[in-house]
C-alpha cells in the first residue's frame, strides 16, 4: 500500500467555497508536507514533465548532486503521501504521478475566478 | 515588507511542462511549507470562503481550540509566504488572501490535461 491517507482517496472543496474540516486540513498538509520540499518538487517535475510520463529511477538518481540514498528517500515520501506510483520492469523502477493528488491539492487552492461554480 | 520571496513574484512553468529550477522549487518548496500545516489550511480556508473575502482577526482567534498567540504566529507565516495580507481599520486587522499566490501554486501543481497548451 503506497497511498495512506492520501488525498486523491476524499472529496475536497475549494478553500474558497467552504472552510476545510479539520480532518480534510490534516489530510491535505500532510500531503502538502510531503511536497513542500525542493528536492522532491525538483524529483515530481523531472517525473511528471517526461514526454511519456515516466521516468526510470536510473533516469533520477543522477539528476542532482545528492546520494542515492537521499534520492531514494525522497522517492519513498512521495510515493507514500499518493504522489507518485512506481512499477518494476526487469532490473529497473519506473515512477510516474499520480495526477489526481495533484489535481485534489491544485483544486482545493485555486483561488476565486478560477473555480467553476 | 510581509513578501519574502513570495512564489507570487515569479513566473513559473506547470510541473508537466518542464522540470522546476532549484532556485524556483527552493521559492516553492518555501511557500508550500508555509500552507502545509493543519491550523494554517484552516485559518487560510476560513479567510477565503467568506462572502466578501475577508475576515477580522477578531473572527478567527475564537475559530480554533487554540490560544490567540498560537493563531497570531500562524497568521504572521501566512503573511511573510505571500499567502494572505492584512489591513488595519480601527483597532481591528482585517485579512485577506492573497489570489495570485495561491493561483501560482495551484497552476504549478496542476497535472496534465488540465494545462493549457
Amino acid at each position: 500500500m503506497s497511498n495512506n491517507g492520501s488525498v486523491g482517496e476524499s472529496c475536497y472543496s475549494p478553500l474558497v467555497r467552504e472552510p476545510l474540516s479539520e480532518e480534510h486540513a490534516r489530510q491535505l498538509a500532510g500531503t502538502l508536507k510531503a511536497v513542500a520540499e525542493p528536492a522532491r518538487l525538483r524529483l515530481l517535475s523531472l517525473i511528471a514533465s517526461r514526454a511519456d510520463g515516466e521516468a526510470c529511477v536510473c533516469e533520477l538518481t543522477g539528476a542532482f548532486d545528492v546520494s542515492d540514498a537521499t534520492i531514494s528517500h525522497h522517492l519513498k515520501v512521495l510515493r507514500e503521501a499518493g504522489l507518485i506510483e512506481r512499477e518494476r520492469r526487469g532490473t529497473w523502477l519506473y515512477y510516474r504521478v499520480c495526477p489526481e493528488t495533484l489535481r485534489t491539492i491544485a483544486d482545493v487552492l485555486m483561488p476565486a475566478g478560477a473555480v467553476p461554480a
